[in-house]
């Protein structure tokens, strides 16, 4: 019989291609999503790329398409009596948790979308594992984590656990965290959190660490325009290769933040696919929080840069990259060095980002450029506010 | 001019006595609570040792002991509207924050107290945290956080940080942490967004991680009965060494939970005043999270448990040492060392737990013997729920 598999967030960039994927790959599927994404949208005056259809048009056109079915649970993780009910008729046998506030902007705008953020992602990730305790305990719980949790520290980056030899004595630890902004400090929560419910009520779990995705499409995806995802390029949503090419594709600058050697870790979009499913299908013991470091390869926003605009160039198009003021507060020239072998040993053949690729995506933006408002690619949310309040004398 | 210190949780256990050692030592006090738990005691059927004045009338004793003023600002830390009209109105130069749900059980007892307890101490303090950097940004944050946040690592625990060398090259970490149950890890989620904003917006603050305290009253206190503090005892909010000296009182068993080699740092409440003052006195740099372990001697549960029964001995009375089913999933006999230099340097002057001291609690409860509702002493929190629900055919 089909392995049951949540997806959480069903309705997001990740989520929706991962649903497909799964339910393409033989898993018996479930989404949930409370549409907040759309309504940050809407708060932002933000909107996707590529036209979307509505979460039930999707599901509809996926059926034409796939003759699968995906099922749909429409709410909010922060409120436990929906979740209980979700865990309860569906009964999955792996969650996969996508399902939070994705922006690190987002969290930094005020104190009101700061909390929000936080509130939102603990509440909700530890009502899904409440859930996963006391229904369903064998579950294995796959969650979306950053490697943005890690910040730029002065050693290697191990995948999860560091092992400490302190004075003649040894500990390994969770990984050490020094978090970037207010959105991945909630993301450390929530590994805190999860680790704290394996270690305790022995559940079983993946952390998945993840690097910044790009990509416009999955092989699912491109089966049908109704199966587009939510291809964000504005500041607050969009990741930085995204939103390069979407600058190259309307002849705007690359703003590149600063210094530019801010360096992470990257993958494409198919592979998230396969990493998740990769988990899925080995998943962690009882009582383990594991912890995958995924992404494929590390890039400077700089070398990033400088990709979108070779391929760029080589489409006859005209581009500049310039250095812009950087709106966070982060290290602009630092070690990294960021160790992601885990799922590389457990069978993932990665698409790395070549000029071909680039390409694709060019020509895919350029399609939709008329869609492009290049009012939303800088939004102003600064890590340290601009204007400091005056003290009333 | 005397400085500005707000009391978050002015009307707690230890909120109370600091804002009269505060007011007394000359500072302009002012006080904020929501009595929230004034309402958990009503919800579990608990009330402190003595009989606790309000607030209100609290205040007014203390204006008629001591003709000193502590101002008095009742709301929400949740509610940031709240938070900035208290801090434009008061414009405090020190924050004592202990404006937390403070009890590990309490946060254990389903998955609703779970997710109160972590909402409520991160979003009270992220909004705390928010009103500083906005209104009185070089006001410093004296933080309550908790040993117990660090686990029981097998190496040391330093105070606060980590200089971990790892192939060749170092880093400085705050202390990884292993936290208890989901309120200890409600603390880990306060220290990695206290960090953040020392870090990103240049505040002082001064995380205190502080041991088990014990004792029943401070020399404010002491004063008049109507200053008395909320002194507990029973399981949820009771501390271990209080506990063992109400069941001493009444010919109860002293209660150590499982193999009793749970090792833990403690201090006596005059000791908790001390220490918030030479934070207080002495306070951090701009953009520095300084972090001290607020304890002076480290103890096992069954040294306690000992050390108990020997006093009541003295005084005639018989007291017997049980091992009880340990409500929480903990290592019974580890190693621990933890650190605890950096107040003393600061001139600390501990109060180590003799057998007088002992004495002296066991005669104050012996004066409210009739108080104890020995029912409270167990409630029934445990870590592992005790029946797991059953799966339907």
């Amino acid at each position: 019989m089909a392995q049951r598999v949540l997806v959480l967030g069903g309705d997001g960039y990740l989520g929706w291609p991962t649903a497909m994927y799964l339910s393409r790959g033989g898993y018996r599927v479930a989404v949930v999503d409370n549409f907040a994404k759309r309504a940050w949208e809407l708060e932002l005056g933000v909107q996707p790329l590529f036209p979307i259809t509505t979460l039930h048009q999707r599901v509809r056109a996926w059926r034409e398409v796939s003759e699968n079915e995906i099922e749909v649970f429409v709410g909010d993780l922060t409120d436990y009596r929906f979740v209980e009910s979700v865990f309860r008729s569906f009964r999955p046998e792996a969650v996969i948790h996508y399902g939070e506030q994705p922006s690190a902007p987002y969290s930094m705008i005020d104190v009101r979308h700061a909390t929000y953020t936080q509130a939102n992602n603990v509440v909700g990730t530890l009502n899904v594992v409440f859930a996963i305790r006391d229904i369903v305990p064998d579950c294995h719980l796959v969650k979306l984590g950053t490697m943005g949790e890690y910040g730029t520290p002065d050693i290697d980056i191990e995948e999860g656990y560091l092992t400490v030899n302190h004075d003649g004595r040894s500990q390994r630890f969770l990984y050490p965290k020094t978090p970037g902004s207010l959105y991945h400090a909630s993301k450390v929560h929530d590994s805190t959190n999860i680790h704290f419910a394996c270690r305790i009520w022995g559940l079983r779990a993946t952390d998945l660490n993840q690097g910044v995705v790009y990509g416009v499409e999955t092989d699912e995806s491109a089966m049908d325009e109704q199966l587009a995802t939510s291809f964000h390029y504005d500041e607050v949503f969009g990741t930085a290769l995204n939103r390069f090419c979407v600058q190259a594709a309307i002849g705007h600058p690359l703003t590149v933040y600063g210094k530019g050697g801010q360096t992470r870790g990257f993958l494409n979009i198919r592979d998230t696919m396969q990493c998740v499913e990769l988990a899925v299908r080995n998943p962690a013991e009882p009582g383990e929080m594991r912890v995958f470091n995924q992404f494929t390869e590390q890039f400077s926003v700089s070398e990033l840069a400088d990709r979108v605009k070779a391929a760029a160039e080589h489409l006859g198009w005209s581009v500049e990259v310039v250095h812009a003021p950087n709106p966070r507060k982060e290290a602009e020239q630092h070690y990294y060095n960021a160790k992601h072998s885990k799922l590389l040993e457990l069978g993932l053949q990665p698409h790395y980002l070549g000029e071909e690729l680039i390409d694709s995506m060019l020509h895919k933006i350029e399609r939709y450029r008329d869609r492009i408002d290049p009012s939303v690619l800088v939004q102003n949310v600064r890590w340290v506010p601009a204007e400091p309040e005056k003290t009333p004398a």
